[in-house]
């Protein structure tokens, strides 16, 4: 599959298992931690499951769910799994932003750039040109990331991260941080989650490394 | 192998192959260090060699050892192998905490972060969400992993990790910090050992770039 | 192939896709971002396109440009594809340096070392054998990188970058980095464009650890 | 091929570009630098080329020399290349510690640890249990490696290699640091010369990072 290719449900769901992989070779879903969503052809989410060590998750392995709720539209092929943890938070962005595709990444580099922003509620990125990665960004912008403090439970961001969706101040931000946890990460399709996610731990590793200067 | 299925012998034995391949990738098995162990379908320990360079151990060279007493039941079909100078530790975790399976590790960020314990006895993690991939473990905890000290062998570390496996401080723990060494990192089957594995050596990184800001 | 034969244009293509991949997992080319090009055998260039995910740029997906002017001589078989932002600044390399291939990168590394440069348009790299990986430089030498402003679009750059191709300083470099951004690197082919690519980066991340120290 | 068996003259040299595969992919070949060579049968060594990127070297590619005086015995079945330059260095191992296989290693981690030494002639490395997998060594002892000066040809390293692998002090090595350069690595086979390869750059890569702190 090339990049700008159209995706059959089936090359979805091949793609997003392909992710999995790649996001766990790179310490971003390690010890089943993670998450990802991408569109189904008739509007809906294909969502991986949760507890199961992400690189390992096939086509199979999806929850088809309705961005509206959250419901369960559909139980994946193999039998026994649960639904991401992700879920409410996934259908959330989806609304709000129109976010067909959402990665949820356990990167330290996401959880070292939210210890940057201190007690603030934002993390200012700027001088990069890797900012133009992020769609409608410019590389002379000040890029306002969310800050948001971490829950005992995943589905207890989600006020949180109204709230952030909600704030002008981050209209043009495709990314959350979580403090002590990670980042979630959006595009309008998979290709454009995908840049964004590659887009996003770079920027957060550059500024971990120009900070240690 | 999805993470959710049971697993034959076979499976395991492959299993064990492959995530040795991995472990040795992330540099947590270099120059024929590190081990590891996992369950037989008859209560007993499939236990990898020593002295051979870890990423190349095959399902014929595995050991059946009993838990009980690390007495070898079974020689691997691979003729000249020796067991793991791990076994008596090995079993020690699957007698006094139903480790069904047991990685060792070599990896720099497990010495790093034993070093961070200076002359305590043990390394207190906190705030930090990854850390609910620990069983019984939730994101507000402090969780308090054991550090002991080295030893010229390593059959001669069992006394001070039965120490530390009988201490209630470290009840909720499934690792073990050797200082200038590595870790010991359990879990009640082979996919449990790999997500504790994979979180333990996130927290040792996460740890020690903490304290380097 | 080995790094040895000559190439048909058809393994010239294979080629270049192969690099991409090894770029990408370097993290040389996140998020869409980096480029490449090689020679063609009627003295033309192999131009990858721009906007799509780098590591997954097939034979098919390249543009025929002439050096002289960047004029798009043959599309892609593969159609919708536009030519990569960095064809005027390839082709000036290829013009005033005689490079057949050229490779741009958005590693961190090459942020990180043009940060070292601080107010000034060169960076010295000094003491290193690696130096040696560069076409006519000694280890004793004293290598002077030009480093040059980043700029809204990839396009303006050109200026600052003829301007570093003609200074007598950077007579000796196959390389310019542009701070914020990234680096430009070049060979007389695919090879010596690999070659220097691996090299520079090198230098790169030892000018940056011998600081941190 | 497992770890303890014996090899073929066709195994060994699968091995050794099997060896260069993973050498470059950890950052120790970069750029067409690093070396390596093993044992014939009949007593003398497979070196491979100079000049070209050695991840892509194959078993058609190596030359045979003489340990006794670097004289070429075989050309490779490939034309048009030439041996390695560490050849005068990897026959002085051969001869006076009876190294059947060299490394040579381009690691940053190696030029870093180097630079620990400052002034001095030797890095010493303690502490770490790791030392235990070089041949005769415990992890009580501390490790004396000697640091030599960097030459502007690698065959004139070869009086300070001399002095170096005949100084009592450095008796127990199996490693030569190369100021601003590398390393060269040995063992009496291929396999020894993985494992000790693996096991100092783990060391190299330890002192830093103890260092940093």
């Amino acid at each position: 599959m090339t990049s700008e290719a159209a995706l059959t449900d089936s090359e979805t769901k091949e793609l997003l298992c392909e992710l999995l992989v790649a996001f766990h070779a790179r310490g971003w879903a390690s010890g089943t931690g993670g998450g990802i969503c991408g569109p189904t052809s008739d509007g809906n989410l294909f969502l991986a499951p949760t507890g199961v060590h992400k690189e390992r998750v096939r086509p199979e392995d999806f929850f088809v769910v309705s961005p509206a709720d959250g419901r369960i539209l559909a139980q994946p092929e193999t039998p026994g799994l649960r639904p991401s943890e992700c879920n409410a938070i996934f259908c959330l962005a989806a609304r709000s932003r129109g976010a067909r595709s959402v990665a949820h990444s356990h990167a330290l580099a996401a959880v070292l750039a939210a210890d940057l922003a201190d007690g603030a509620d934002s993390l200012e990125i700027r001088g990069l040109e890797m900012l133009k990665g992020i769609r409608g960004v410019t590389n002379r912008d000040v890029h306002r990331i969310p800050v948001i403090h971490n829950t005992a439970r995943e589905p207890e961001l989600v006020s949180q991260i109204a709230s952030a969706l909600a704030d002008d101040r981050f209209a043009g931000s495709f990314a959350i941080l979580v403090r002590d946890h990670g980042a979630y990460i959006w595009g309008r399709d998979v290709w454009e989650a995908k840049r964004h996610s590659e887009v996003y731990h770079f920027l957060f590793e550059a500024a971990v490394a120009r900070q240690r200067r």
